[in-house]
């Protein structure tokens, strides 16, 4: 039986978003409806407008034989800074002030519908470069490193302080803590999780003194790899010169006073221009 | 300008797909679509027929004033089973051996093309369910709790060994670790990350004596909670009796051996049926 334009829209597009970031031949469209390839670069064509039309990303097609489609779930700049400023509007309470001028976070990074908004907005900075993998580092990051990842369709890895049975050999480092100048701790990594020469973007939920985000660099060039960036949910008040100057944030804790309990956030310097 | 039904039927799709699990009243279409109400229902069928034929998931409608429709990604049984043997082969390597008979599992649980499938499999066990929040233990459990969570679109809460600064006030309880018997440890919950009555799932990578569920159900009992369910990936080889029975397993690791580096994996007791 033939197989109706309609249908082949939708599955289409549900391909493609469960397909981010992965060069996608004719053929596999035109085999999997027993369409002409004609027909299959019409719907195509509707998909990659509607896709704009929407916001929902974009339809990048490459010609030739190794050609096909590519879907790239990148956010428009307006998208980006809407999203920024219900972050700093959802995070401007005082009920998110913890001790030491923290701002709690942990139920945003619970919840799949902030999940999803972080991961595709941090991925969109990097959707024009290579990323090979993303790394962040146990427990806080885990959560972001798996949404950015998931819309760069890449693998992520985890750098622990304490390595565990489950992880096989590491590769081990030791880093100055940003916030107690001279206090050393370590750092690890499970050898067979990331492979030598790759280019890595590093993600994690704070930056203070960017020790944390130092050690990562660290430890990427003991696999030989390579930095693409470094991109944080929140940039915190930090005394002092920070060891990391080359990142990005989303939003910036400017002012913080815990005896009064009022907390003041404010956008990073987080941009798709 | 008149919207086409092929751009709503894409559209809708994509909404569907990035709203699981969520009543959508059908006003929210027809306003964005400027439509009648009679042609989001006709493209509704559309694309609830294809899900369907497709294996996207189902589409639920509720009719009434307070109707509308819910998207359900839930797998079918075959697409379970083709999936626990495609898990099965990729693991019964012997590279995949890690000394204690454990198994090599951090590559898969940071590709995003093997979580999307764990967290949809796993989901689907629950999605007749009522389920308000899932839950794991730090680390190794994060990506598999927010897969699954993806996928039921409720929050999920990481249960920690050692508490930060950033979680604020906790509730600990003490637990007996399952694997040397009456070695007792401590875990811990953010007081704010879980309602109190809440229902709760929870996922685990292995599971050997199930010390680790049976703290996490004691922790759910101090917030006055109910548990759903627990299922774990892995099931491992355990010469004694386990401190938990009920739960489902993804697989089991029937046979180590260390001296030949061999190693046996068959299907757990996770089924749909």
């Amino acid at each position: 039986m033939k197989i109706k334009r309609s249908e082949r829209l939708i599955d289409i597009t549900h391909y493609l978003i469960e397909h981010p970031h992965t060069l996608i031949p004719l053929t596999l469209f035109s085999k999997r409806y027993e369409s002409a390839k004609s027909s299959i670069s019409e719907d195509l064509t509707i998909v990659k407008e509607t896709f704009a039309k929407r916001g929902i990303g974009f339809l990048e097609t490459l010609p030739g034989a190794a050609g096909g489609v590519r879907y790239v779930p990148k956010m428009t700049p307006e998208d980006v800074d809407q999203f920024i400023t219900d972050l700093c509007e959802e995070l401007n309470h005082s009920k998110r002030l913890l001790p030491g001028g923290y701002v709690y976070l942990s139920d945003m990074l619970g919840d799949p519908k902030w999940l999803r908004r972080i991961g595709r907005v941090i991925a969109s900075q990097y959707m024009d470069k290579r990323v090979d993998s993303v790394m962040t580092v146990a427990t806080k990051g885990v959560p972001i490193a798996q949404s950015v990842a998931l819309y760069l369709n890449v693998p992520f890895v985890i750098v622990r302080r304490d390595s565990k049975v489950t992880e096989g050999s590491t590769v081990s480092i030791n880093y100055v803590s940003g916030s107690s100048s001279d206090r050393v701790e370590k750092m690890e990594l499970s050898r067979r999780s990331l492979d030598m020469g790759s280019k890595v973007l590093i993600v994690d939920d704070f930056l203070k003194g960017g020790g944390t985000v130092n050690g990562m660099i660290s430890l990427i060039e003991e696999f030989n790899s390579e930095v693409v960036g470094a991109t944080v949910i929140a940039e915190n008040i930090f005394n002092g010169e920070r060891s990391v100057t080359d990142y990005t944030s989303l939003i910036k804790v400017d002012k913080v006073n815990t005896k009064d309990r009022t907390i003041e956030v404010t956008p990073g310097n987080f941009s798709l221009d």
